[in-house]
């Protein structure tokens, strides 16, 4: 069989561009209306699209004027696209930061029972203080403890989505046994950040457990990802960077002792898509256009850790920008920002209308045929197993993805026509996770 | 307009009866299986019922041999219950003792969004060790401190679920802003159990904040009530003993500074219901005949804090058990039970039946007419506002309330015959709260 792109549908409320609420077709409270997300599901659905996905922070981003931002508590949002949508994987951002494991690998065992095995979860660490000082925190705990938080989270999940045998539940109604004791395995955990005793209160759910995502890229995320992730979304710039990041990806997951191909990674595209490749950059310019600079240019200078007076619109980056190293926030996407301005040799006002358009991931305008190209470039070349598609407008954005560019991919033989398994993980070609605790069955 | 009855139906896998799983028409998967949770609720709304309402706690309760005991997530599973019905009430149980108030009062403001205006949370603090082991801890907090988190948890969630006016979202795509940063009121909480610092990330909500909604009846339950409850469940047996709670509640209301009009109480009520009563009584001992005694034993001796041991199933409970006062956990519940073995002189078998058939609740076996008239009488006696309808087998029982009692109480002039509003505090007679940070509108 030949080789099968996988393909994510990241929803946002108006869109992946910061503007796209302010064109005449946006409405401006889209993010609080269920139907609005209900229809954009449908319309991933329709694509045959593996999966879709919502980020998530537990804060309010300053500036409220900037943009949309009322954000629904992503599980309970996909709960409620479960019931609207039959095939497609359904990925929820949750953080292990600032999350009990308890409740929270029981909502995702929830959303696999209720949505008949499509969960999945982006495993995040969620960088920044004002998060940290939501939870109780006047600190942000560092990067390195963050992700052993989040390692730790994540072995106790995985120990409660296997504390029940599949065969726990017996239902002898004559006996009056329902389920058999014997068969539960309490995670009796004592670690350095939880202590978790009983077993989860859910049977094993359809999938094992929710498909693991992941995605931050730098060495912490790296290494995490390396271990427990079965699909990772990442924004690359370059086709360079991108094969670069593949490659080390998938040597980590090996060198982790699991099969490399059980490791999906998905690069972000932004595509703005039109008849004409020139309609497409019109596109993009009355988006960029719409862009509100005083906004993006105090983020950015949060994100750099200079004072807004440091940065001039007309000119590149100051030098004396800290390292990596030195920062406990979002590092991968740190480096990004500033790797981007210097090679472009980006103006300030430049490099937030590159951000402004994806935040960071690719950006591309062309017709479908293009972007199809742009596509199965990358993914013929070492650098995707598929891609992350973030529509710069939504939902016309993803309609005109899954209404063009799908169809020139099914006919070059790289894309699905019909679901052809029930759960996410058949989506991503990955198999059903065996439970860790039950001991083989005796012939 | 005469006074009008709220009645709200409690669900369950199979029923309230212990033993409801093991006849012949129930599904002993039902409690994974959304489609099971959907007919529920679809039977609820044809009745025109307030609200529905899913029990919880964190932790798989032992015995999974006894009874169904998988539990999905309520403010998930209500989730897509909201998207199964248009006008009933959904309220989810959630503890305050392992929850953190940001991610707890988003979720239920995202049901509230999503549902449009249908959400309610009855805020438990939940009682017992082997839930406190899965969140951390060694030991039950005590029962003082709980409701003292519980307090400065609801405190905080208030003031989330206000942090943004009314009219935050401007919508201005013109002059390109959204929101006004000013009409945000970040709680900037510091208390003994939490520091909160930012605005909720979500606009509020329909109903301003979910109905709150509590059901503990100790001393401290008692106390938080008065404070915060909008609808008070509470299990009862006997007309003065729910007058007498009924006036001690209204009365703290009242000097809590309250209307005690706006705190709804809703004793329990386990009707088994059939054309005669002779086949309703005979529907009640079959159920009773079902229940497996080992296990209810055990469970028995666990809250009367002895060991099965000293109780032996064909005598009255032993001397010598401990005052409520003694009692970490469910203080009320276990009065309720010791006063029900020694008012009734119940043998333990007997105690068990009793138990097993509504946890403590008023079980009433009879005609539709008679269930009609148990329910009318409490209600003209000053002893409820509504009731809290538990049928020992479900769906079965109901849709035997919903198509044979409700027409009777609607007939009386006792029920309504339609929705009237649109959101769960429409259908309790209650207003939408103003939110405390606005300042009035300048006339
Ligand atoms: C496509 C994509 C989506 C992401 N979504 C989220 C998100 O929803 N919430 C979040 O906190 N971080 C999100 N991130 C950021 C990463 O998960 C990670 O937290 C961040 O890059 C910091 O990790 P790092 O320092 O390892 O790079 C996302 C990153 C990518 C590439
Ligand atoms: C109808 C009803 C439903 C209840 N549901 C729950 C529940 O879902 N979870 C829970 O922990 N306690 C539940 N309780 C128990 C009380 O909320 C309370 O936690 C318990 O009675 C202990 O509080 P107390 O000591 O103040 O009585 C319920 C009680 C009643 C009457």
């Amino acid at each position: 069989m030949t080789r099968r792109l996988h393909l994510n549908a990241f929803l946002m409320e108006n869109g992946h561009h910061e503007a796209s609420w302010r064109l005449p077709e946006s409405d401006p409270h889209a993010g609080t209306d269920v139907a609005h997300w209900k229809r954009m599901a449908r319309i991933a659905e329709r694509g045959k699209l593996d999966s879709l996905f919502l980020a998530d922070s537990p804060v309010l981003w300053g500036d409220i004027g900037r943009r949309p931002s009322g954000a629904l508590e992503p599980t309970v949002l996909l709960t409620a696209l479960a019931g609207a949508t039959d095939h497609i994987g359904l990925i929820a951002t949750a953080s292990t930061t600032y999350n009990e494991p308890y409740n929270l690998a029981r909502r995702f065992a929830s959303l696999d029972h209720i949505s008949g095995g499509r969960a999945g979860w982006n495993i995040v660490t969620t960088a920044g203080l004002d998060a940290a000082q939501n939870f109780n925190r006047t600190h942000l705990p560092s990067h390195r403890d963050r992700y052993d938080r989040a390692a730790e989270f994540v072995d106790v999940s995985l120990r409660l989505w296997d504390s029940w045998a599949d065969d726990a539940v017996l239902a002898d109604k004559a006996a009056g046994v329902w389920g058999d004791d014997d068969r539960l395995y309490p995670p009796a955990h004592i670690g350095p950040h939880f202590r978790v005793a009983g077993a989860l209160n859910l049977p094993r759910s359809p999938q094992g457990h929710p498909l693991l995502v992941q995605a931050g890229s730098s060495e912490n995320g790296r290494g995490f990802a390396a271990r427990y992730a079965e699909a990772v979304f990442t924004a690359q710039q370059t086709l360079a960077d991108a094969q670069a990041f593949y490659v080390d990806l998938k040597r980590r997951a090996g060198a982790a002792g699991r099969d490399p191909d059980t490791v999906k990674i998905l690069p972000g595209i932004v595509p703005a898509i039109a008849a004409t490749e020139r309609e497409a950059l019109a596109l993009e310019e009355e988006l960029d256009r719409l862009i509100k600079p005083e906004y993006a240019k105090r983020q950015l200078a949060e994100q750099l850790r200079v004072s807004p007076d440091a940065l001039d619109l007309d000119r590149e980056l100051p030098d004396g920008l800290p390292d990596e190293d030195e920062i406990e926030g979002a590092k991968s996407r740190y480096t990004l920002i500033v790797t981007l301005a210097r090679r472009e040799r980006l103006t300030v006002r430049q490099l937030i209308g590159r951000l402004g358009g994806g935040r960071g991931h690719r950006t591309f305008a062309g017709t479908p045929e293009q972007v199809a190209d742009a596509i199965q470039h990358w993914f013929d070349n070492g650098a995707a197993d598929g891609f992350n598609i973030m529509p710069p407008v939504l939902p016309r954005g993803l309609a005109d993805f899954v209404d063009h560019v799908v169809p020139i991919l099914q006919h070059r033989g790289l894309f699905r026509t019909g679901y052809e398994g029930t759960t996410l993980r058949d989506h991503y070609g990955l198999t059903r996770p065996a439970n860790r605790n039950a001991a083989p069955v005796p012939a």
